[in-house]
């Protein structure tokens, strides 16, 4: 089967914007009633994925996809923890409607309540409530809930370690994904995602998470960001900073997803990082939409580039089902019971 | 010939670092004299260089280096202007007395005296000073002198024009070229450098800033940051913002180095940018120093990946000379009146 792990709910019906718009209108304007999550009804959840992701997952022959709220929607930026409780909530559980609805084709990944240096409480107790609740299989981390201006310490510093904690205790993986960047310096798609992605590697090359938290795992998406181009770069810094080989150091815990848009960067990914540690997705229906005029194809069709790059069937069968089986052991256990 | 546009005098006798070590304490003490730039003789630059840039450059087949002050030391985040000032004539002229000393290996790429959210009049001056006076062949641009804040306007706001005004008229490019991270989510050389690549190449995507300065060049280097890995999702990003293509918007005026440290990178950068918008770079001696233990070669012996390249000698004669020539014009006029 084919696995997608990396899909957001960027559809939503708009009542979902329109309580958003609300929730912040009542922090500008405290005089304004407290706003309640909306009443959204099936067939408006059916219509916003069936023609939508649940299409295109078909029409490429996808089989599931590991779904959460839009991640440009996250908006960690806004400091207000109720406010952040209340929307992580609500995006969780819309998400978790559409896997209700089409349980064949999604598994639920949730958003944290974060805030810009808050406490992680708030995440750990949403985080605990979609996996056990919910039957969520992973949750997205953002390394920058200040939305770039990177006021948060590395994820190797303690502050994370509550979530870390019951990231172990559940056996969840996390996908790094910042939202949306509040600095012009930074495009949101096109350099402050990119930017996280090589930013938290980094990180995890300078420290010694993953002694402390020996199953701890990160996806880090959109193709590891910077870094299997600059493969070469981070070898050397390991060795000049005294540190392990990355690839024993980080990647025992650490993989890469495919949401790279064009044939000779999925090429290089495979040829750097190797099929152990690439996991299939497209991100379909986010930063990049369209088809490549030169080429006919989709820009996020990745399976395309996949299917293209020369691998044996082992490999494909990795980077598209095993690997993921293997960092979302719920998801496993979950297909395994349903006979898959 | 071959030609290296990219190195940073990361040698420089102790007493350059005295001298700014120097200059910070009387920032952190008024009370402290003023300190002088210090005399440093010519057998100790001769030294410092022929046992390190020159001779590794010689070893390796090149030619002549474009040579700037350290990268890391610029220190833009040093909020004093009179302090900035005298610290990039330092770092300039010292260079200076190396081309001095190397006519043959050596041409000069100056400092700016930036400051986070100062008016640019001091690096304009500095710009102009070594150009006209010290024949320097171009600028290192800071696109975020607050080390790792970045709380500059993009390099397409009007912020910035003053220089650009000088940088047409003088006729030099600039390389982008960041300075220390100060913020702890960005090593500087494994996540900060990179980063600033991205991110200024976005800003470029998203403005207009070659329709008001035609002739305006910038140099990104470390082979683009993420850029040519993610080739494709720059174009498609452009699409959808109803932007032209990257090649034809961006890539008549943005050259990328080769400062790519594998293998493989190195073969992504050529297959996707084409010969025309490359230029060799080794950063020397800069961020990534030591031998690759698989291989047995030098991470930063670029010229070695790109004679594995599979280019043609026309190729390779762009990338090697004739590219930088025609970004680095004064260079091209100072080679030729000497008979190169």
């Amino acid at each position: 089967m084919i696995i997608d792990c990396h899909g957001h709910y960027t559809t939503t019906p708009p009542r979902q914007q329109a309580f958003r718009d609300a929730q912040l209108a009542r922090l500008a304007d405290p005089s304004l009633p407290v706003p309640a999550p909306p009443a959204i009804g099936d067939d408006a959840i059916r219509e916003s994925v069936e023609n939508n992701q649940l299409k295109v997952l078909r029409e490429r022959g996808g089989d599931l996809m590991l779904f959460s709220p839009r991640a440009s929607g996250m908006e960690h930026h806004v400091p207000d923890p109720e406010t952040a409780r209340v929307w992580a909530r609500a995006s969780n559980d819309l998400v978790h409607r559409v896997v209700g609805l089409f349980p064949r084709h999604f598994a639920g990944v949730c958003q944290l309540p974060q805030t810009p240096g808050g406490a992680l409480d708030d995440a750990t107790a949403e985080l605990r409530r979609c996996v056990e609740d919910l039957g969520f299989v992973g949750c997205n981390l953002n390394p920058d809930p200040s939305g770039g201006h990177w006021t948060s310490p590395p994820l190797t510093d303690a502050y994370w370690f509550p979530l870390y904690e019951t990231m172990a205790e559940l056996d969840v993986p996390a996908m790094i994904h910042v939202s949306a960047s509040c600095n012009p310096a930074f495009h949101t798609l096109g350099a402050h995602y990119l930017n996280a992605d090589t930013s938290v590697f980094m990180q995890l090359v300078q420290g010694d998470l993953f002694e402390r938290f020996p199953t701890l795992r990160f996806v880090i998406p959109h193709g590891g960001g910077a870094v299997p181009y600059h493969w070469g770069r981070y070898r050397g810094l390991a060795v000049r900073m005294g540190r392990p080989d990355p690839s024993d150091h980080v990647m025992k815990n650490v993989f890469f997803d495919t949401c790279v848009y064009h044939q000779p960067g999925i090429d290089l990914l495979h040829q750097v990082i190797g099929p152990d540690n690439v996991l299939f997705a497209s991100e379909m229906l986010g930063a990049v939409r369209g088809v490549d005029p030169e080429t006919g194809i989709a820009w996020d069709d990745t399976k395309r580039y996949i299917d293209n790059a020369g691998l044996t069937d082992e490999e494909r069968h990795k980077i598209f089902e095993t690997n993921a089986r293997r960092v979302y052991p719920r998801l496993h256990a979950r297909l395994t019971s349903e006979g898959r």
